[in-house]
Protein backbone atom coordinates (compact mmCIF):
# COMPACT_ATOMS: atom_id res chain seq x y z
CA UNK A 1 0.00 0.00 0.00
CA UNK A 2 1.99 3.12 -1.01
CA UNK A 3 1.82 5.73 1.54
CA UNK A 4 -0.36 8.83 -0.10
CA UNK A 5 1.94 11.66 0.89
CA UNK A 6 5.35 9.59 -0.01
CA UNK A 7 3.83 9.21 -3.19
CA UNK A 8 3.19 12.93 -3.96
CA UNK A 9 6.93 13.64 -2.71
CA UNK A 10 8.48 11.33 -4.92
CA UNK A 11 6.94 12.33 -8.23
CA UNK A 12 9.49 13.68 -10.36
CA UNK A 13 9.74 14.31 -14.22
CA UNK A 14 10.96 11.04 -15.69
CA UNK A 15 12.49 11.45 -19.30
CA UNK A 16 14.95 8.60 -19.65
CA UNK A 17 13.78 4.81 -19.44
CA UNK A 18 14.17 1.55 -20.06
CA UNK A 19 13.09 -0.49 -23.28
CA UNK A 20 11.21 -2.77 -21.20
CA UNK A 21 7.09 -3.47 -21.40
CA UNK A 22 4.50 -2.12 -19.27
CA UNK A 23 1.73 -4.56 -18.27
CA UNK A 24 -1.58 -3.27 -19.67
CA UNK A 25 -2.72 -3.49 -15.90
CA UNK A 26 -0.83 -1.29 -14.48
CA UNK A 27 -1.89 0.68 -18.15
CA UNK A 28 -5.22 0.22 -16.24
CA UNK A 29 -4.49 1.61 -12.81
CA UNK A 30 -2.97 4.42 -14.39
CA UNK A 31 -5.99 5.55 -16.40
CA UNK A 32 -8.55 4.93 -13.67
CA UNK A 33 -7.05 6.38 -11.04
CA UNK A 34 -7.35 10.01 -14.02
CA UNK A 35 -10.88 9.19 -14.11
CA UNK A 36 -11.32 10.07 -10.13
CA UNK A 37 -10.01 13.55 -10.82
CA UNK A 38 -12.91 16.86 -10.51
CA UNK A 39 -14.31 18.24 -13.52
CA UNK A 40 -16.58 21.09 -14.39
CA UNK A 41 -19.89 20.08 -14.42
CA UNK A 42 -18.41 16.67 -13.73
CA UNK A 43 -18.25 16.17 -17.89
CA UNK A 44 -15.22 14.27 -17.49
CA UNK A 45 -13.81 15.82 -20.90
CA UNK A 46 -11.02 13.91 -21.01
CA UNK A 47 -9.96 11.47 -23.64
CA UNK A 48 -6.68 9.11 -23.23
CA UNK A 49 -5.24 8.02 -25.98
CA UNK A 50 -2.60 5.65 -25.45
CA UNK A 51 -0.16 4.91 -28.06
CA UNK A 52 2.01 1.75 -27.88
CA UNK A 53 2.45 1.27 -31.48
CA UNK A 54 6.39 2.12 -32.68
CA UNK A 55 5.75 3.90 -35.75
CA UNK A 56 2.94 6.36 -34.10
CA UNK A 57 5.55 6.68 -31.09
CA UNK A 58 8.13 7.86 -33.51
CA UNK A 59 5.96 10.20 -35.52
CA UNK A 60 5.05 12.10 -31.89
CA UNK A 61 9.10 11.73 -30.63
CA UNK A 62 9.92 13.73 -34.48
CA UNK A 63 7.11 16.25 -33.53
CA UNK A 64 9.07 16.73 -30.19
CA UNK A 65 12.18 16.86 -31.60
CA UNK A 66 10.92 19.11 -34.29
CA UNK A 67 9.07 21.80 -31.97
CA UNK A 68 11.96 21.83 -29.63
CA UNK A 69 14.65 22.52 -32.21
CA UNK A 70 12.77 24.80 -34.26
CA UNK A 71 12.36 27.23 -31.41
CA UNK A 72 11.75 25.65 -27.96
CA UNK A 73 15.32 25.47 -27.17
CA UNK A 74 16.09 28.98 -28.29
CA UNK A 75 13.33 29.94 -26.07
CA UNK A 76 14.91 28.16 -22.91
CA UNK A 77 18.44 28.79 -23.23
CA UNK A 78 19.13 31.05 -20.31
CA UNK A 79 15.23 30.80 -18.27
CA UNK A 80 16.55 27.20 -17.01
CA UNK A 81 19.97 26.10 -16.01
CA UNK A 82 22.07 23.87 -17.84
CA UNK A 83 20.99 21.07 -16.05
CA UNK A 84 17.90 20.83 -16.63
CA UNK A 85 18.27 22.41 -20.34
CA UNK A 86 20.27 18.86 -20.63
CA UNK A 87 17.86 16.78 -19.44
CA UNK A 88 14.43 18.53 -21.09
CA UNK A 89 16.67 18.65 -24.17
CA UNK A 90 17.48 14.52 -23.75
CA UNK A 91 13.98 13.88 -23.03
CA UNK A 92 12.71 16.30 -26.32
CA UNK A 93 14.88 14.55 -28.75
CA UNK A 94 14.68 11.25 -28.12
CA UNK A 95 14.38 10.25 -24.34
CA UNK A 96 10.08 10.22 -24.09
CA UNK A 97 9.96 8.91 -27.66
CA UNK A 98 12.03 6.16 -26.02
CA UNK A 99 9.03 5.43 -23.37
CA UNK A 100 7.08 1.94 -23.97
CA UNK A 101 3.69 4.30 -23.83
CA UNK A 102 3.26 7.21 -24.79
CA UNK A 103 -0.64 8.92 -23.57
CA UNK A 104 -1.61 11.62 -24.87
CA UNK A 105 -4.22 13.47 -23.21
CA UNK A 106 -6.67 15.40 -24.92
CA UNK A 107 -10.06 17.68 -23.91
CA UNK A 108 -13.32 17.07 -25.50
CA UNK A 109 -14.58 20.06 -25.99
CA UNK A 110 -18.32 19.00 -27.35
CA UNK A 111 -19.59 19.14 -24.16
CA UNK A 112 -17.69 21.53 -22.54
CA UNK A 113 -16.57 25.23 -23.11
CA UNK A 114 -13.04 25.29 -24.22
CA UNK A 115 -11.82 27.69 -21.22
CA UNK A 116 -13.15 25.10 -18.67
CA UNK A 117 -10.94 22.19 -20.75
CA UNK A 118 -7.67 23.12 -18.68
CA UNK A 119 -9.34 22.74 -14.94
CA UNK A 120 -11.38 19.79 -15.91
CA UNK A 121 -8.10 17.61 -17.70
CA UNK A 122 -4.67 19.17 -15.77
CA UNK A 123 -6.24 17.47 -13.14
CA UNK A 124 -6.88 14.06 -14.20
CA UNK A 125 -3.11 14.30 -15.35
CA UNK A 126 -1.69 14.86 -12.28
CA UNK A 127 -3.65 11.87 -10.65
CA UNK A 128 -1.96 10.00 -13.71
CA UNK A 129 1.08 11.31 -12.67
CA UNK A 130 1.01 9.85 -9.29
CA UNK A 131 -0.51 7.10 -9.63
CA UNK A 132 2.06 6.00 -11.87
CA UNK A 133 5.09 7.28 -9.29
CA UNK A 134 2.74 4.87 -6.81
CA UNK A 135 3.29 1.56 -8.79
CA UNK A 136 7.18 2.38 -9.53
CA UNK A 137 6.70 3.84 -13.28
CA UNK A 138 8.44 6.43 -14.44
CA UNK A 139 5.94 9.26 -16.18
CA UNK A 140 5.98 13.35 -17.15
CA UNK A 141 3.62 16.07 -17.87
CA UNK A 142 4.68 17.11 -21.38
CA UNK A 143 3.23 20.14 -23.36
CA UNK A 144 5.89 20.70 -25.74
CA UNK A 145 4.58 18.55 -28.98
CA UNK A 146 0.49 19.67 -28.07
CA UNK A 147 1.59 23.43 -29.39
CA UNK A 148 2.00 21.66 -32.71
CA UNK A 149 -1.73 21.11 -32.60
CA UNK A 150 -2.89 20.09 -36.12
CA UNK A 151 0.59 17.25 -36.55
CA UNK A 152 -0.33 16.24 -33.91
CA UNK A 153 -4.18 15.92 -33.86
CA UNK A 154 -3.49 14.49 -37.59
CA UNK A 155 -1.02 11.53 -36.47
CA UNK A 156 -3.73 10.38 -33.92
CA UNK A 157 -6.76 11.22 -35.99
CA UNK A 158 -7.89 13.63 -33.55
CA UNK A 159 -11.82 14.97 -34.53
CA UNK A 160 -11.89 18.36 -34.13
CA UNK A 161 -13.18 18.59 -30.86
CA UNK A 162 -10.67 16.59 -28.92
CA UNK A 163 -8.11 19.15 -28.65
CA UNK A 164 -4.63 17.58 -27.11
CA UNK A 165 -3.45 18.98 -24.17
CA UNK A 166 -0.79 16.86 -22.49
CA UNK A 167 1.90 14.42 -23.51
CA UNK A 168 2.36 12.08 -20.71
CA UNK A 169 5.39 9.23 -21.45
CA UNK A 170 5.36 5.73 -19.30
CA UNK A 171 7.65 3.69 -18.52
CA UNK A 172 10.34 1.95 -16.28
CA UNK A 173 13.00 4.39 -15.10
CA UNK A 174 16.29 4.54 -16.20
CA UNK A 175 17.54 5.36 -12.91
CA UNK A 176 15.50 6.68 -10.09
CA UNK A 177 15.94 10.34 -9.42
CA UNK A 178 16.18 11.65 -6.33
CA UNK A 179 13.86 14.25 -4.34
CA UNK A 180 12.67 17.65 -6.34
CA UNK A 181 14.07 21.18 -5.71
CA UNK A 182 11.03 22.92 -4.60
CA UNK A 183 10.62 26.56 -3.21
CA UNK A 184 8.96 25.71 0.07
CA UNK A 185 5.52 26.73 0.72
CA UNK A 186 5.85 29.28 2.95
CA UNK A 187 7.24 31.63 0.08
CA UNK A 188 4.29 30.98 -2.05
CA UNK A 189 1.38 31.30 0.56
CA UNK A 190 -0.08 34.76 1.72
CA UNK A 191 -2.34 34.99 4.68
CA UNK A 192 -6.05 36.83 3.62
CA UNK A 193 -4.60 39.47 0.88
CA UNK A 194 -1.60 39.04 -0.95
CA UNK A 195 1.39 40.41 0.43
CA UNK A 196 0.78 39.07 3.98
CA UNK A 197 3.06 36.05 4.64
CA UNK A 198 1.10 32.91 5.80
CA UNK B 1 -0.58 6.07 6.31
CA UNK B 2 -3.29 6.76 4.41
CA UNK B 3 -3.29 4.81 0.83
CA UNK B 4 -2.40 6.39 -2.30
CA UNK B 5 -5.29 4.72 -4.20
CA UNK B 6 -7.73 4.80 -1.70
CA UNK B 7 -7.22 8.84 -1.53
CA UNK B 8 -8.14 8.91 -4.92
CA UNK B 9 -11.33 7.34 -5.31
CA UNK B 10 -12.41 9.03 -2.16
CA UNK B 11 -11.70 12.57 -3.35
CA UNK B 12 -15.06 14.02 -3.79
CA UNK B 13 -16.19 18.38 -4.39
CA UNK B 14 -17.51 19.32 -0.86
CA UNK B 15 -19.69 22.29 -1.11
CA UNK B 16 -21.38 22.00 2.66
CA UNK B 17 -19.46 21.93 5.77
CA UNK B 18 -19.07 22.23 9.65
CA UNK B 19 -18.34 25.32 11.20
CA UNK B 20 -15.46 23.62 12.85
CA UNK B 21 -11.64 25.68 12.85
CA UNK B 22 -9.18 23.85 10.69
CA UNK B 23 -5.72 23.46 12.19
CA UNK B 24 -2.95 25.27 10.61
CA UNK B 25 -0.41 22.59 10.57
CA UNK B 26 -3.20 20.49 8.36
CA UNK B 27 -3.27 23.61 6.31
CA UNK B 28 0.23 23.51 5.94
CA UNK B 29 0.35 19.56 4.86
CA UNK B 30 -1.95 20.70 2.24
CA UNK B 31 -0.25 23.67 1.23
CA UNK B 32 2.93 21.81 0.96
CA UNK B 33 1.66 18.51 -0.87
CA UNK B 34 0.71 21.16 -3.94
CA UNK B 35 4.24 22.29 -4.07
CA UNK B 36 5.41 18.64 -5.55
CA UNK B 37 3.31 19.01 -8.29
CA UNK B 38 5.39 19.60 -11.78
CA UNK B 39 5.15 22.90 -13.94
CA UNK B 40 6.28 24.22 -16.61
CA UNK B 41 10.69 25.03 -16.30
CA UNK B 42 9.86 24.07 -12.84
CA UNK B 43 8.64 27.89 -12.03
CA UNK B 44 6.55 26.75 -9.39
CA UNK B 45 4.86 29.57 -10.42
CA UNK B 46 1.14 28.81 -7.88
CA UNK B 47 0.29 31.64 -4.94
CA UNK B 48 -1.70 30.34 -2.58
CA UNK B 49 -3.93 33.18 -0.79
CA UNK B 50 -5.17 31.76 2.11
CA UNK B 51 -8.34 33.35 3.23
CA UNK B 52 -9.46 32.85 7.34
CA UNK B 53 -10.40 36.00 8.45
CA UNK B 54 -14.81 36.02 7.72
CA UNK B 55 -15.02 39.19 6.25
CA UNK B 56 -12.27 38.61 3.20
CA UNK B 57 -14.13 35.13 2.95
CA UNK B 58 -17.82 37.03 3.03
CA UNK B 59 -16.68 39.18 0.04
CA UNK B 60 -15.87 35.77 -1.90
CA UNK B 61 -19.03 34.09 -1.22
CA UNK B 62 -21.02 37.12 -2.48
CA UNK B 63 -18.93 37.05 -5.45
CA UNK B 64 -19.37 33.68 -5.87
CA UNK B 65 -23.10 34.51 -5.68
CA UNK B 66 -23.48 37.43 -7.62
CA UNK B 67 -21.65 35.06 -10.70
CA UNK B 68 -24.53 32.56 -9.84
CA UNK B 69 -27.71 34.57 -9.73
CA UNK B 70 -26.11 36.46 -12.39
CA UNK B 71 -25.37 33.64 -15.29
CA UNK B 72 -24.07 30.64 -13.64
CA UNK B 73 -27.27 29.00 -12.85
CA UNK B 74 -29.69 30.10 -16.16
CA UNK B 75 -26.21 28.02 -17.73
CA UNK B 76 -26.35 25.48 -16.24
CA UNK B 77 -29.76 24.30 -15.96
CA UNK B 78 -30.45 21.63 -18.56
CA UNK B 79 -26.75 20.88 -18.47
CA UNK B 80 -26.21 18.90 -15.17
CA UNK B 81 -28.50 16.98 -13.81
CA UNK B 82 -31.24 18.29 -10.59
CA UNK B 83 -29.11 17.30 -7.82
CA UNK B 84 -25.89 18.46 -8.92
CA UNK B 85 -27.45 21.54 -9.73
CA UNK B 86 -28.87 22.17 -6.19
CA UNK B 87 -25.52 21.04 -4.51
CA UNK B 88 -23.68 23.61 -6.68
CA UNK B 89 -26.22 25.76 -6.04
CA UNK B 90 -26.07 25.21 -2.45
CA UNK B 91 -21.93 25.59 -2.49
CA UNK B 92 -22.30 29.17 -4.83
CA UNK B 93 -25.00 30.68 -2.57
CA UNK B 94 -23.40 30.07 0.65
CA UNK B 95 -22.09 26.23 1.36
CA UNK B 96 -18.47 27.58 -0.05
CA UNK B 97 -18.48 30.77 1.95
CA UNK B 98 -18.92 29.11 5.24
CA UNK B 99 -15.93 27.05 5.04
CA UNK B 100 -13.78 27.79 7.80
CA UNK B 101 -10.99 28.40 5.03
CA UNK B 102 -10.66 29.22 1.49
CA UNK B 103 -7.68 29.34 -0.55
CA UNK B 104 -7.19 31.14 -3.73
CA UNK B 105 -4.84 29.65 -6.26
CA UNK B 106 -3.54 31.90 -8.92
CA UNK B 107 -1.00 31.80 -11.29
CA UNK B 108 2.20 34.38 -11.57
CA UNK B 109 3.16 35.47 -14.82
CA UNK B 110 5.64 37.78 -14.18
CA UNK B 111 8.16 34.40 -15.43
CA UNK B 112 6.14 32.48 -16.61
CA UNK B 113 3.98 32.58 -20.29
CA UNK B 114 -0.09 32.83 -19.42
CA UNK B 115 -0.46 29.83 -21.69
CA UNK B 116 1.85 27.74 -19.27
CA UNK B 117 -0.17 28.56 -16.64
CA UNK B 118 -3.08 26.13 -16.66
CA UNK B 119 -0.89 22.87 -16.91
CA UNK B 120 1.60 24.85 -14.11
CA UNK B 121 -1.02 25.15 -11.52
CA UNK B 122 -4.09 22.93 -12.07
CA UNK B 123 -1.65 19.59 -11.09
CA UNK B 124 -0.69 21.50 -7.78
CA UNK B 125 -4.63 22.09 -7.11
CA UNK B 126 -5.49 18.64 -7.37
CA UNK B 127 -2.69 17.30 -4.96
CA UNK B 128 -4.07 19.89 -2.84
CA UNK B 129 -7.44 18.54 -3.17
CA UNK B 130 -6.36 14.63 -2.77
CA UNK B 131 -3.99 15.92 0.13
CA UNK B 132 -6.83 17.55 1.72
CA UNK B 133 -8.94 14.12 1.21
CA UNK B 134 -5.94 12.40 2.74
CA UNK B 135 -6.32 13.95 5.90
CA UNK B 136 -10.38 13.96 6.25
CA UNK B 137 -10.97 17.45 5.21
CA UNK B 138 -13.72 18.59 2.52
CA UNK B 139 -12.77 20.37 -0.46
CA UNK B 140 -13.54 21.15 -4.08
CA UNK B 141 -12.20 23.02 -7.10
CA UNK B 142 -14.17 25.95 -8.00
CA UNK B 143 -13.78 28.23 -10.73
CA UNK B 144 -17.17 30.83 -10.97
CA UNK B 145 -15.50 33.40 -9.00
CA UNK B 146 -12.37 33.86 -10.91
CA UNK B 147 -14.44 34.38 -14.12
CA UNK B 148 -14.95 37.57 -12.34
CA UNK B 149 -11.08 38.24 -12.18
CA UNK B 150 -11.35 42.16 -11.20
CA UNK B 151 -13.23 41.85 -8.47
CA UNK B 152 -11.97 38.95 -6.93
CA UNK B 153 -8.41 40.72 -7.71
CA UNK B 154 -9.67 43.77 -5.69
CA UNK B 155 -10.73 41.32 -2.55
CA UNK B 156 -7.45 39.83 -1.84
CA UNK B 157 -4.92 42.97 -3.54
CA UNK B 158 -3.41 40.84 -6.33
CA UNK B 159 -0.60 42.77 -8.79
CA UNK B 160 -1.69 42.60 -12.28
CA UNK B 161 0.71 39.43 -12.61
CA UNK B 162 -0.90 37.41 -10.56
CA UNK B 163 -3.97 35.46 -11.64
CA UNK B 164 -6.68 33.94 -9.99
CA UNK B 165 -7.26 30.68 -11.11
CA UNK B 166 -9.17 28.22 -8.61
CA UNK B 167 -11.23 29.14 -5.08
CA UNK B 168 -11.10 25.90 -3.03
CA UNK B 169 -12.88 25.66 0.08
CA UNK B 170 -11.45 23.37 3.26
CA UNK B 171 -12.92 22.59 6.05
CA UNK B 172 -14.77 19.42 7.79
CA UNK B 173 -17.01 17.88 5.92
CA UNK B 174 -20.78 18.53 7.24
CA UNK B 175 -21.24 14.74 5.99
CA UNK B 176 -19.06 12.75 4.25
CA UNK B 177 -20.34 11.89 0.73
CA UNK B 178 -19.92 8.07 -0.93
CA UNK B 179 -17.71 6.93 -3.99
CA UNK B 180 -18.05 9.86 -7.33
CA UNK B 181 -20.76 8.74 -10.11
CA UNK B 182 -17.60 8.14 -13.29
CA UNK B 183 -17.99 6.68 -16.43
CA UNK B 184 -15.21 3.74 -16.32
CA UNK B 185 -12.07 4.69 -18.17
CA UNK B 186 -11.84 1.85 -21.05
CA UNK B 187 -15.04 4.47 -22.33
CA UNK B 188 -12.26 6.93 -22.22
CA UNK B 189 -9.31 5.77 -23.72
CA UNK B 190 -8.04 4.64 -27.50
CA UNK B 191 -5.82 2.22 -28.79
CA UNK B 192 -2.75 4.04 -30.77
CA UNK B 193 -5.29 6.62 -32.50
CA UNK B 194 -9.06 8.14 -31.63
CA UNK B 195 -11.70 5.73 -32.18
CA UNK B 196 -9.62 2.67 -31.58
CA UNK B 197 -10.97 1.11 -28.45
CA UNK B 198 -8.27 0.27 -25.85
Amino acid sequence: MPDFFDVVQRQRAYRAFEPGEVPDDLLNQVLDAATFAPSAENKQPWVFVVVKAGPTRKKIAELMRRAWEGGARDYEQGRIDGRLLADVERGATGGIGAAPVIVVVCGDSSDSLEQTLPSSVFPAVQNMLLAATALGLGSALTTLATTMTKDLAEILQLPEHVKPMAVVPLGWPARRLGPPKRTPFKEKAHKDSYGRRW
